[in-house]
């Protein structure tokens, strides 16, 4: 079989990441999955949730969203309806979770990380883009926060990397990092979050058409892990080397 | 390691399952996963959302609620703050997504089953009880239909049956069907959803502590799948013979 | 006029009222008035409401609910729409006056009761069974409290029970105790709470159909007054004997 | 006991009603109880809503709401809120159940009436106000109907008046139409609806202190309906002549 | 040309102001600008939001509102609706930015004056009479504040008045103070906000039909300046002597 | 006086129209005035809304929102909020009215545009940068549907091409298009949006501190003029000799 763009079925669309985007948030990164861009912004502050005082530790949470005509047609905005649909809510606390599990929060210290990413143009993969690049972004900001004495030189918050990744199978086939065009077609579609050092923080495996067996999630497995593999260097060469592999 | 209530670690907590549980809804079941009892309803009606008219289709969803005292601490009811949460959302959401995959939508015709999962009380693992007991409600109105000559003597909607159930890892052990006690100390904690011929609709893995490795993962759905095959044996017997596997 | 299920004019439906149905709240109960279920639970906290510190007094609140499917019909989720209709707001308003009116704050102290009353099953007069069913659930948690020394041991908060009932007209005959298939045709409509003593603590009449007279009223009055006496027989045989009138 | 105005126990404020007051409803009333005024505009619309289309019966219906500052403290506005009170939702059902109960709605035809009840100033007895001076609006809407054809000249959709007034005891006394200073002391409180021929349409009594008994029921019941019985007079005169009694 | 109404091009309606219409509010004026009718009320509070706190500086703010049927045609209420519109947002900011630019809040103090408009009949310009006899009711209520000794006998919050008026080109005629008849028909419609001295606080004009040169520009703000020059006087006239000019 | 930046009085930032920017809309185009950064894209779509049907003419609207974290400190979404604010519902409509006075409606045919204004990154005249950008959006939408043959290739629905900017007084100095460290300490802020030919779409004027005289007005509408006279040569070079000047 061969996909749309050419691509192989292990091989990921052209990945960008752009650090320091935005001139006004503490830490940025606006990242391209091929069509697919997310801006990611950091917002840095003192002080934590009322429910936190006190403990001496940090908190790490993202917002999602979608521009109304990030699609290609175009949605209602969310703020016009007047609430939060559950898809952008399931997604928001899957990128918080991703975030909070290589974070350690007392390193922290009593400081708060906000995250949004805002899918400027989405051409599938926004959720897996959105928690690649927020690592950057929140890296990012960590760094501001070191030079801002905020957190101490020898503090290091960040315990490993996280990168996502979607992968699916579609005529029986596994394959890396699905576009638009692909993701309505798989039978089987699955996102992985896994950190730098290889391991799982998340695996969300659906049967869009028919149930799958333990061998084809095994293969997409395997597939996914290969690409958060490739998109970690990436980040790395984002943040560069004083920053690379906490 | 001994479980709390002396559970193996591979053993489920007492289920029971009563179906036609309500003489309101046209299928009915009340599930109790050890001390957590979900009241599950299904409601029957011809004809399909607007967006589905003419395709000779039908269509199934689900609603997913907590009443605000099923838990040990009381809640806000949602319906009081205004709007619905992420997490009931997400649940809502998983419970539609599994029950359509075990669902020929062409052989249910234009007619709609709204399944609604209302958690009497909560002990952990409420949405794995809310998606077993709602297959049962499931298949009781589709018996129903049949009864009423909406769905054709011959058509068999069903395709196959589907349960689900939780599993986690504690002090490094992989346990089945996590009571609440247990599922706020698991490192890591799995919701896994497979039909009656033991394969996969749904497998929603997350670090909640310490990202965990292909090992673990292994270990986890190998549980799991035990834990669904139990259920649907459960599911079985509840619906009698004549509904037995689809 | 012979009713429907059989019953004479002034007959109470069958009730059954389950004191501690709840493994979770510090009181509750399960009570049914024929087909009509409702689950009432009692959440008792130290302190009260801001607008009420340091006066003293505690306070007895209460909230009304239906599922969606505990009707003849679906009806749509109150938290979906995202707000609470009238008849709601009315009812739990009405719960929440007819239990503080057998309250003696002081004596309850800084402590606040919110009851939960979630109608699982609908076959009219929910509203009173709510709360009958309130009043257990209630007693059974100061109970608690008292077990607890949330409440001094000689304290006693209550100072009366309550019990409802509906009564009305049906082909100018005053009828007791309405189920659903008698409330639509009714065409007066009265709800009646009383107080264990036999003082009324709430009357409301509604002609659904022509205006009522003097005399129609006071007929309805009479009849009311006999069940919510019968109703009070049967929530202290479900309280038990050292719980019984206060 | 002196009342603080000096009226007797079974004595109205002053009642003014000025109908017509509006310029662009089809009917309008301006009333006052004493310091309380209430603007009551009825708006005429052929059709009714979809759920009575083509059963030849009209469709009447209220809504009741507060001005912020026509209180002594100033409200917030409901629709800053984003959300509609208990209480205003239950006297805006309460109105329109008050005025259906005088409407032949085959006489009426498809055609909707709205009644608005806005209090501008509010002293006590804002609803009973309302009411009586909804039915001035609605029977004016019904006149200007009539000269626009849009109901026969024989038709008369008006089967009888309706009118309410307050009532309460306040240290031990029954006292008629309470303004605010009285309505916060009053230990049971009433609030009745009568027709012009003099049959109930609503009774609401509530206990705000101590229950009360059967005798100072049937006392307040007495002193109601000698105040419903002065506001129809007063009614009848507003509307003139033509328009007396249907 | 001659106007619907006989009036010149540079003449107002009827304008008249009732200072002191509530009994409740600190300060309140019933505006009429010909059919257009506001209630103005002025709600005086000591202490300011959060925000403000300890700055000793006071705060004025507006909240601008119809009654559903004002206007010739019902209007759903924005509490229904569960949501403010645009415009209505946009006249409650246009008013309190309106007062605050004559007031000087430090003299105020620590005080808050909330301003509510409602618009009880609407004929066009409901905004700019909000705005003129807004300002009748916060002088009102700073009177009313200075014999409360909440504001010190010489100090004076009010560093001048302010009023509003319409102007708009109808067939290439400038005119003054439109009627809705007149609104409806406008290519060019601007609002201006001026002080009792005669500068300008906000000048909004919008091409409805063709755009605008800057002649026409120029002899709508003659106009216009024309017409707040003698609302002033009124404004004067119906505070009185010791209120005059400040 | 010199201006932070080093601009002079009547200088715009430097100003950048990235034309066709998005891969999925109809019409799109990247503005910045300075740091502001608006995304404008353009959604075409056969059809009016429904108050507009069968009258043959099309309908232009606009929605402006900006990112939580386009500021310098983080607002908080609308969308988790559950309401628009009034700035935003102002900047929308003052957006759409802008558009729509240079559209011919007849032209456009039953075909709907909506504009979306995301404002990526603000530091002033985000209202005005919106306006701009929406115009080359909405060209190059109109190109793209006669393309496509939803509008006949004579059919010119553009009249006029639309642009604006910010004027404001700072110590007595007229200057033009305010950074976000200008528009803070402006006495007076104007928006002017006017069109190609120089007309005058919408004027307004607000004295954020001192009221401002006529002599100051006609100097802020002379700077503003020759700001929209540059953005509009800056848009036709954006859109291209084809498009040039309807």
């Amino acid at each position: 079989m061969t996909r749309a763009d050419g691509r192989a079925a292990d091989e990921l669309r052209p990945i960008t990441i752009e650090r320091g985007w935005s001139s006004q948030a503490e830490g940025s990164a606006l990242i391209s999955f091929g069509a697919t861009k997310v801006l990611c912004t950091a917002s840095f502050t003192n002080g934590v949730p009322r429910w936190l005082n006190g403990k001496g530790k940090g908190w790490v949470t993202a917002e999602y969203s979608m521009l109304p005509r990030s699609t290609n047609e175009r949605m209602d905005r969310e703020s016009v309806k007047g609430k939060i649909g559950g898809r952008t809510h399931e997604i928001s606390r899957l990128i918080g979770r991703s975030l909070r599990a290589v974070i350690d929060t007392k390193a922290l210290g009593e400081n708060t990380i906000v995250i949004d990413c805002d899918v400027l143009q989405a051409d599938g993969g926004t959720r897996t883009a959105a928690i690649t690049g927020a690592y950057v972004a929140l890296a990012d900001s960590i760094e501001w926060a070191r030079t801002q004495k905020f957190i101490g030189q020898k503090s290091q918050p960040l315990v490993d990397s996280v990168a996502a990744v979607s992968v699916g199978i579609i005529d029986g086939e596994p394959l890396l990092d699905l576009a638009y065009v692909e993701d309505v077609r798989a039978e089987t579609d699955m996102n992985v979050v896994a950190t730098g050092r290889g391991l799982f923080v998340e695996v969300q495996g659906t049967a869009e058409g028919a149930p799958f067996d333990r061998r084809e999630l095994d293969s997409l497995l395997d597939l996914a892990l290969g690409g958060t593999a490739r998109l970690t260097e990436l980040q790395l060469a984002a943040l560069g080397e004083e920053l690379a592999r906490p």
